[in-house]
């Protein structure tokens, strides 16, 4: 990679009152050397690449983390429908059908969008997900990976664990360190407690974190409940599987003590407003959570249920989400971006990746900042999350490596993607 | 104008089922002429311009019924805050600072986003309007306007109206009709009983409608209550506002008898979710309203309570807002579209605007379907709601004429607007 140095708008989420109007940063190999005002890097960097983008914003690449990459191959399958039925009649028969080529191809669709909306790091959890993988490292982009284990019965539950070891061995790292893997039980009322407590066992030998969905709705509070006599967080307490890493997708219905063993056990959470809008799920109680210090980060979640993976939307609907159910002073812009970015990086354990700073990975992307949307400019953060859109986003860079520029992506042959995964979705649509 | 054969997808938003997925849409003048399947059209009908838009979506121009277009001249100025310190200390300071000049360049910014993002046709209510209607017949736009009146002491009530009804003199019908006016009293909690009912009369007398605020929060319906005893839409029953055209917006607040009254009348209904999100108002019954036989329309108001004049998140928002709050089944995507082209037209009055159809006016957009978002492509209405954003417009025509092609804009000087929005946003700021 050539050593780039880039003169743009820099808003580098190192603190609220950080921006630098005409900035300029320093890139050598695959971090940042120096972000600041314009003439303020050290005079012996000599760039090999001076990149102009005086009308953009530069920031940290967003980190989305929640989604199922290949379930953009089911977008606008089945929309308007509720929880149960959406599951059961459409998503599952269809997902029954697909191929790990086609988990490959949609895979690789969702990179398309997430590269062009300004996404460098994803957190995913699906079926065969050494395709995802490969599709990953064909983008360019940092993922983190969860083989989906469902587990009420030992049999079915051990084979998807194995899958999930096997995906670990083989990409945990790979990429140059782009790849992660985690282990990823998919919610405690799809698992039985023996097999949260052996998945929570194996993560410990292999060093390896964990992601799941946890009290996502009230039915699954009410299965909990009624199961276990007590709430989700407090049974995966019980059980033993916080400590270590761990990311918990939704936590929209967490009380107090929830919240405060959440907190404890520094759990990371996966906020998805849009996908619980959409599902009727309900509004998670995101200011307490941020009172009380938990690391609280963004996610898309898949595209059956969002339907798009805009994380500039997503931060919108966050923000408007907790200003319509608390207040108009909750999740302020600022605190969005931050959320998006450091925040996501740190749920994945990622200690330089989210911030433009010396000696964090060049994962950055710009936005297009010439529109008269994002006129007149008194604030640039409020512009971010609730002006701009994935559309805006006019460059990308992951590990230093430039994967769209003028509107062009530059790993993937986006064209094919879209094709085989048109004619892919219907031919499974036409299975069912 | 030329006479123009456009080739794209259709979705003409004249019933669910109706869908050209190789389609054609010829234009004479203002008028559409036909609509239909590839070599559908009459033969006598000869284009002298042929556009091929085969991986677009052609839909009827987006009718946003509430706006405060100037209002841009605000964007990001003050966000996060409750809305009577936002109102007190932020917004009107800054107003009281605008010029006439101010009006005129703040709205042209409101048209450049609006024409980029497919809204073809608005209803504004704002200051000093004749600026606004300017930069509307420029801009070449379908436009309604009303000149806010705030009315709790006759004589500056009076002063505004006077100006409302010299708006209509001057510019009812202008632009080839694109122009039209409307009288626009503040909020019933804004004007006393006496002020509204004068405004009802020259309505009356003129042949002019009415664009009125009601029922947008809380506190309003306890002024209401406290000043009246009753609800502000019996108030305004009990007053002789209603029948003739009035254009409610927002109505988060209304009961089933205020409904019924709502109906008996027909009000069109201006519903802003993300406005009422954004300043913690509430949620607007709409699926009751919609069950009642109310013509419901979207609106996005003015950029300070939003940030942006987008209607496709617009859309996205409205719907997703109600499946949150009463069912996934809430507001689908097709009704959505609707309440977004056709309602708005009802509500407007404006009778042949809102669909594609023979006869009907040539106000029309296209979507950029080749974009990763939009694939696979199970449903067009899915996509267009769920997926698709301002900036996927690729294409605008209103009356025949085009404003917007291959991502510029052909009527306004969009960077002499950008550059004076800028400069003019923070000398008031200054000044304030």
């Amino acid at each position: 990679m050539p050593k780039y140095l880039i003169k743009a708008m820099i808003l580098p989420i190192t603190g609220p009152d950080d921006f630098y109007p005409q900035g300029e940063i320093a890139i050598d190999g695959d971090r940042i050397v120096a972000v600041g005002e314009r003439g303020s890097t050290p005079s012996d960097f000599v760039p090999e690449r001076v990149i102009d983008l005086s009308n953009h914003v530069v920031m940290p690449g967003l980190v989305n983390t929640h989604t199922h990459a290949a379930m953009t191959m089911l977008r606008g399958y089945a929309d308007d429908m509720p929880l149960m039925p959406w599951l059961e009649q459409k998503v599952w028969p269809f997902e029954a059908k697909m191929t790990a080529e086609d988990i490959y191809w949609g895979s690789a669709l969702a990179l398309c969008e997430m590269i062009r909306s300004g996404t460098t790091t994803m957190l995913d959890m699906y079926i065969m997900q050494e395709e995802t993988a490969k599709a990953v490292l064909e983008a360019g982009t940092r993922a983190s990976l969860s083989r989906g284990m469902v587990g009420l019965d030992m049999e079915a539950g051990e084979k998807s664990l194995q899958e999930g070891i096997e995906l670990f061995q083989k990409f945990h790292n790979a990429g140059e360190g782009r790849l992660k893997v985690l282990l990823g039980p998919h919610a405690p009322y799809t698992c039985t407690g023996e097999f949260l407590q052996k998945i929570k066992q194996e993560a410990e030998k292999l060093g390896s974190g964990i992601n799941i969905h946890i009290a996502e709705t009230q039915a699954e509070i009410a299965t909990i409940k009624e199961r276990y006599g007590t709430t989700p967080v407090k049974w995966l307490e019980s059980l033993g599987l916080f400590g270590g890493q761990v990311v918990a997708a939704h936590c929209v219905y967490v009380d107090d003590e929830d919240m405060d063993i959440l907190k404890k056990y520094n759990v990371g959470i996966a906020h998805n407003a849009e996908s619980n809008m959409k599902l009727n799920s309900g509004t998670a109680p995101i200011p307490q959570m941020l009172a009380k210090g938990l690391n609280v980060s963004i996610g898309t979640d898949g595209t059956s249920s969002n339907n798009d993976l805009d994380m500039f939307g997503e931060m919108r609907s966050a923000s408007f989400l907790q200003k319509l159910i608390v207040s108009p002073e909750s999740l302020k812009a600022y605190d969005v971006l931050e959320m998006a970015t450091t925040g996501g990086a740190k749920v994945l354990g990622l200690d330089d990746v989210g911030k433009l700073a010396p000696g964090y990975k060049a994962d950055l992307i710009s936005v297009d900042f010439d529109q008269p949307h994002f006129y007149p400019r008194f604030s640039i953060p409020s512009h971010l999350v609730y002006c701009a859109r994935g559309g805006d986003v006019s460059m990308v860079m992951v590990d230093g490596r430039i994967l769209m520029q003028d509107g062009k992506l530059l790993t993937l042959d986006e064209q094919r993607i879209c094709a085989e995964v048109e004619m892919r979705a219907k031919r499974i649509a036409g299975e069912v």
